[in-house]
């Protein structure tokens, strides 16, 4: 099917998905759950074919891990579909009703954003996730997965198709771009008429990639050089174990710690008790000069080392003077992710709240904590590392939008 | 100057402009107004060099209408300035902060969107506007106007730049692009790096192809092919006053109805009144053909009326036989703007809020109300006829986003 066949076929279908009882979407992820563990076995065989295609290729170990198929991640996809199905609606809610002089009354109900487009790479799992989260807020969505995992995404959106068929929901709510030529990716990324958002989900070279190309709006989520800023007046115990939590808790997330800031009164007591404890995960340190006079084992920092996201045990320390010197720092290489301050100054939290420019701003805790479970959405298609619509960790309410509606009683303007 | 270093500029000011007390801000725009007005002579003086140059041009009545400078419009620019003054500064504000179970504190405090862009015609108030509205919610603007009003805008921008400057505020909290060249607003519209959104103002063109052309994330302000739907229950005198009002009152505006649908069983009813209304403001009828059968004087409406902004005295109208048919023509040829229904009936008034899809949708009301004003907001940027961030009338929250907050006491995550 033609790209522009399937824009409209989405539009169709988005009127229809917009007010779906909050119950029959439910059902129809439940009922999707079991139909994926009941196809468990096709699936891994699907599965087969895309990972001997992509090992004759040569791909990195890394790449066929994600590609990967099993039946512990079937069970995991089907968890799930079942923990977005438990999750409030959020469509349909009035709020912020508000009556005129003129007796007009004004509120903002909230609805679905329509058709989304999502571009991924070769990871199957993204495919029942995104539906899910999708279709739970009365999306559409028109899915354009890695080349590399084409039959993996056919068999799962076969499937996840069926659980909206036999529940008399349009087969349309979900599509796969099967065409994987570039000229239909480019096609999809300007179908602007049809498609209301396009999310990228993946590596930096890919949402590089559809921002520049993309004519639809496009929601960048994203890579985390991420900060923590040790001031004077910092408890050090915690400072320590903040830092070493955030820096090796897990090194290739994106609200990993990649560098510290330290006040350069407080360096020489931090940095040896530091380096003591990130040994045990042999992180390796690129210091500014100050910094390295307090370690014992560290490589001179460079200006590329500052604007790096390492997502690895590498950590860049930098000493600074002031709280001034470590927001004016940060602003300038943070990436609108995640930043922290350790301290005991109230003026001093309270500054670093107000002026560091980032998705979420941290006072005594580990940058680990942005994301959507943690902050209690209890979902997340993604961390949103820009400006527009939704900023930080994008839960259900991300993906829906709101109309004005007014109850009138015949007032005309004058 | 060129582009790339004014996207410089302004990211740097950006950072100071952000937290800026309110009392400061409306001290700068108070000062502005009152500069404004002193310098009217020579600001007209400059304004005419403009309209001469547009005249051996050869533009339009129109055009030069909207680019002529008078002391009554001067005095409108400054009342512009202080009425935003007077505005609640939406900046700074937290909301919706909750504990976690593991006690961090997590809310969302209102930041400026940061470097705000924006494209407009041969307006010269556009620059006072448009400056008010970025500079009160702590944005920075880079303003690029149309080359016929170039000596006026550098007039007025220069005297805004003294009222910042008078009082501390780093200049380039609005800076103008000189350079009228197609390459320097090619060139602007990618500067992703500096510029977090782009507005298009004006006509249905420059918007089209800005949409086109920029990487940066735009809001489209926009056009509007509105609705007004009159059941089988309604209220033929209200009926008749929302429609001459929706349509009369004011033609060349996106809020102005373009189309009416009647269901059958009361056009015979309501078309002869609404027709000699109508001729009080010569109103030309594009009926279709069970409608034309009820009026002394109308043309066959073809598909493209259907979807047509006329800004004019002209009026499609469409027979339904049934509020899903009216539902579906209006979310087939509308442009996402207002959409009214007048009935007496609650069954219908509920299902046409809840199906229409528009940014604003009405029952018993004209709909020419879509207005940050007549919404009460105060003020207003643009109408947001897209989906994403804003939608509807754009007071000043829309030039604001969020940051999350995180108050901790040493956690980490496990």
């Amino acid at each position: 099917m033609n790209i522009e066949e399937m824009g409209k076929r989405a539009k169709a279908a988005a009127a229809l998905t917009a007010n779906l009882s909050t119950d029959l979407k439910n059902k129809v992820l439940r009922d999707a759950a079991g139909m994926l563990l009941a196809a468990s076995g096709d699936l891994i065989h699907e599965n087969q074919h895309d990972r001997e295609h992509a090992q004759e290729k040569g791909i990195s170990e890394g790449l066929l891990d994600r590609l990967t198929l099993t039946d512990d991640r079937i069970r995991g996809m089907a968890e799930g579909l079942r923990q977005v199905a438990s999750l409030d609606d959020p469509i349909g809610n009035v709020s912020e009703m508000k009556r005129r002089p003129n007796d007009l009354l004004i509120g903002k109900m909230t609805v679905p954003l329509g058709v989304i487009g999502v571009i991924y790479e070769a990871r199957p799992n993204v495919t029942s996730d995104v539906f899910a989260l999708c279709f739970k807020t009365g999306n559409v969505s028109i899915l354009k997965g890695g080349s590399d995992a084409i039959n993996s995404n056919r068999a799962i959106v076969a499937i996840l198709r069926r659980a909206l068929k036999q529940n008399g929901v349009p087969v349309d709510a979900l599509q796969l771009i099967e065409d994987t030529s570039r000229e239909a990716t480019r096609e999809f990324m300007h179908l602007n008429r049809y498609v209301d958002l396009l999310i990228p989900r993946g590596g930096a070279g890919l949402i590089a990639a559809v921002v520049k190309e993309a004519t639809i709006p496009v929601i960048e989520t994203g890579t985390g050089n991420c900060h923590v800023y040790v001031d004077e007046t910092a408890d050090l115990g915690m400072a320590v174990n903040i830092i070493f939590n955030a820096k090796t808790q897990r090194i290739g997330v994106c609200n990993a710690e990649e560098s510290l800031l330290v006040h350069r009164d407080i360096a020489g007591q931090l940095l040896p008790k530091l380096e003591e404890k990130l040994k045990e995960k042999k992180v390796e340190l690129r210091a500014d000069e100050a910094a390295a006079k307090f370690l014992t084992n560290s490589v001179p920092a460079t200006e590329e080392d500052w604007g790096k996201e390492y997502l690895d045990y590498i950590l860049s320390i930098k000493t600074v003077t002031s709280l001034k010197e470590a927001v004016d720092h940060i602003n300038r290489y943070n990436t609108g992710h995640s930043e922290a301050i350790v301290t005991t100054n109230y003026e001093h939290a309270q500054q670093f709240l107000r002026d560091v420019d980032a998705a979420a701003v941290y006072v005594n805790a580990s940058t680990r904590f942005t994301d959507g479970f943690e902050f209690g959405f209890g979902a997340e298609i993604g961390i949103s590392t820009q400006k527009l619509h939704a900023r930080g960790p994008m839960g259900l309410d991300a993906l829906t939008t709101y109309k004005y509606i007014i109850y009138g009683n015949g007032q005309i303007r004058s």
